[in-house]
C-alpha cells in the first residue's frame, strides 16, 4: 500500500486515515528522508498498530514535502486536451523547461500575484519525485520506473501568461515565489503500485467550478519515456521534482489558427497587445480572494496525493 | 588589481604572469572559496613576493573555476549586434532561462556533440560569479555591483540550434554536458574595477577565424540591472553563474524577415525542415575537429580572464 508522508515545520510524518505519526528521524531534507525509510517503516507500522495514535491531520499545518533547493524540471504541453487548449497542431516535439525551486510553497500557502503580473493561470500537474540518482545517459523502463522515481506529489504549476508568452522562454513566468504550490503529501508508492498510473485523475477547481479534469490517459510522454528523454541531457539526484504537464482547461486558450497566422505577420509588441486585450474578457484568470482546490487520486483511492487548498492574493 | 584564481583537481591557485601558487585553503566548492578570502589574499601576497614562487601555469589543467551543482541563469539575446542576427527588432524583453550546470566543463575540454545535434553553434559569454546571496526583491544599484558579485569568468554558451528552435524552450539545446566550457580563470575583482566593466572585449575565434568581436558596450541590459530584473523572482547565492548573453557573430543567422513571415503561415515542421535545409549550406557551424579560442580582457590588460581553447568532438 502506498505512504503518505506529510511534512511539517517541526518533522516528518506518516498519515493514515485522518491520523498523523511522527517518523523518527534527523532528516531534514526529502532526499534526507528518502535515504531513511526504514524510519518510515517503522512508523508505518506503528500508525497501523492502532488507530487512535498520533495528531489528527486536521491539527498540522502541511508544508512542501519536497524541501528546496532542488532541481524542479517541467513538461512543456503533455497532455491532448492541453495540447489543443494551447493551439498545436500535428506533433509536439517533448520538450523540458526549468522553475526555480525558490517558487515551491505549502499546500495550503498563498499564491501570491506580483504586482506587474495581469493574467495568472493554474496548470494542475502530476510531480514525480525522484528516489535515486539519473546519471545522464540512463534509459528508463516501465519495468525500471519505481527505481528512480520514489514518490508522486500534487504540484499547481502557476504561469504569468503575459510574462511568459511575451518573453517565450517560460522560466520566470513560472519561477516567482509562491508559483509551485506541492502537497500535501510526498505518496511513496509500491513497485507494482506504478502500474495504476494511468488511473489517477487530475482535479482542479475555481471557487468551487471545476476546470481541469483528466486522467493520465491524455498523457503524451508517459513517466519512463519522459526521464529517459531528459536523461539525454540532464541529471536527476533524490528529491528531486518532475512536473508532468498540465490536462485542459487552463484560463488560457490559444486564439483561432486564422488570428494567429494574422498575428504573426504583426510585430511582436503589437501582436501580444491585441491578445491580451481580448484576454482582459476572459473571466478564468486568476484575481485576489480566488481559492483553487486540487486533488490527484485513483478512483478505488488506493493512490491519494490529498487535496491543495491555495487562496490568490495580491502582492501587498 | 584584480586576481585570478584557477582550480585543478588538488586545489586552487593564484595566477601571477606565468607562474600559479597554491592557496591553502579547505574550500572544495566556488562557494567556499570565496568564503576564504583571507587565503586567497595571503596567498596574493606570497605571489608578489617572488617571481619565480609556484608552479608554471603551463603545467597545470584547469578545470572550471565554477564548481558544480550550483545555479547557472542565461540572459537571452543581450547583445544588439547578435539582436540584429537573430532577426529581433524593436524592444526585446529581458529574458533569462536557465541552463543545467552538468553543462559546466573546464577551459580545454572537448565539447561533445551529441550524435542526434546537426546544428552545433558557440556564444562566448561574460559570466558573473555571484558573492553573495541575491534574495528576491533585491535591487542592484551599479554601486551596490561590487557587494553581489565577486569575479567574472569567461564561459561559452555552447547551442544545439535545431533542438533549440524546433523545441523554442532554450533549456535542453544549451544543457547537454560540455556545452559551458568556463573558465580558465576566475577573476576576482577589486570594486573600483566594477568601473572598466565596458571595456572588456570578447573574442571567439574557430580555427583561427575571428568569428565574434565586442566589447560590454554593444550590451543591452547590464549586469546591475540585470540582477535586478532577475531578483524579482528568483534567489541566487555564493558561486551561483550568471551569463550575460553574447555578441553578434553566432553560426546561426536569422533568415530574412520576409521569409520569416512566409515561414510563420507554415506548420511548425515544415517551417523548420525548410530553415534548416538552407542551413545546411552554412558552413559556420561546428564540426569535429573544430578548435575554439576565445578570451575576454580589457585593452589594457588589468582584467584579463584568460583563454579557452576548446576542441570540439563528435559523441562515440
Amino acid at each position: 500500500m502506498s505512504t503518505n508522508i506529510l511534512r511539517t515545520a517541526d518533522g516528518w510524518w506518516v498519515v493514515r486515515d485522518s491520523r498523523a505519526v511522527r517518523i523518527e528521524t534527523k532528516a531534514v531534507t526529502t532526499a534526507e528522508l528518502l535515504a531513511d525509510l526504514a524510519a518510515v517503516r517503522e512508523t508505518v507500522r506503528e500508525a497501523a498498530a492502532s488507530d487512535d495514535t498520533g495528531t489528527a491531520v486536521a491539527d498540522l499545518v502541511a508544508l512542501s514535502p519536497v524541501t528546496t533547493p532542488c532541481r524542479v524540471v517541467a513538461q512543456m504541453v503533455n497532455y491532448r486536451s492541453h495540447a489543443r487548449d494551447s493551439g498545436f497542431t500535428g506533433d509536439i516535439p517533448p520538450t523540458f523547461f526549468r522553475k526555480a525551486s525558490g517558487s515551491v510553497s505549502g499546500p495550503g500557502e498563498a499564491i501570491v500575484r506580483p504586482s506587474h503580473v495581469k493574467f495568472l493561470d493554474y496548470e494542475i500537474e502530476l510531480g514525480l519525485v525522484m528516489g535515486a540518482p539519473l546519471p545522464v545517459g540512463t534509459v528508463v523502463t516501465e519495468q525500471d520506473l519505481p527505481s528512480y522515481v520514489a514518490g508522486l506529489v500534487l504540484t499547481n504549476d502557476v504561469s504569468a501568461r503575459d510574462v511568459q508568452l511575451t518573453k517565450t522562454q517560460f522560466y520566470e513566468s513560472k519561477s516567482y515565489p509562491t508559483f509551485t504550490p506541492t502537497g500535501p503529501y510526498l505518496c511513496l508508492l509500491e513497485p507494482e503500485e506504478f502500474a495504476h498510473l494511468l488511473d489517477l485523475r487530475l482535479r482542479l477547481s475555481v471557487n468551487g467550478d471545476l476546470r481541469q479534469d483528466r486522467t493520465l490517459a491524455d498523457m503524451i510522454v508517459r513517466p519512463a519515456q519522459a526521464l529517459t528523454l531528459l536523461a539525454r541531457f540532464q541529471t536527476l539526484d533524490p528529491g528531486d521534482l518532475l512536473l508532468t504537464g498540465t490536462p485542459g482547461g487552463t484560463a488560457l486558450k490559444a486564439p483561432p489558427k486564422a488570428v494567429e497566422k494574422v498575428g504573426a505577420l504583426l510585430p511582436p509588441a503589437v501582436k501580444w497587445k491585441a491578445f491580451f486585450r481580448s484576454q482582459a474578457r476572459n473571466p478564468h484568470y486568476l484575481h485576489d480572494g480566488d481559492l483553487i482546490t486540487a486533488t490527484i487520486a485513483t478512483p478505488d483511492g488506493r493512490i491519494d496525493l490529498g487535496e491543495q487548498r491555495t487562496p490568490v492574493t495580491d502582492a501587498p
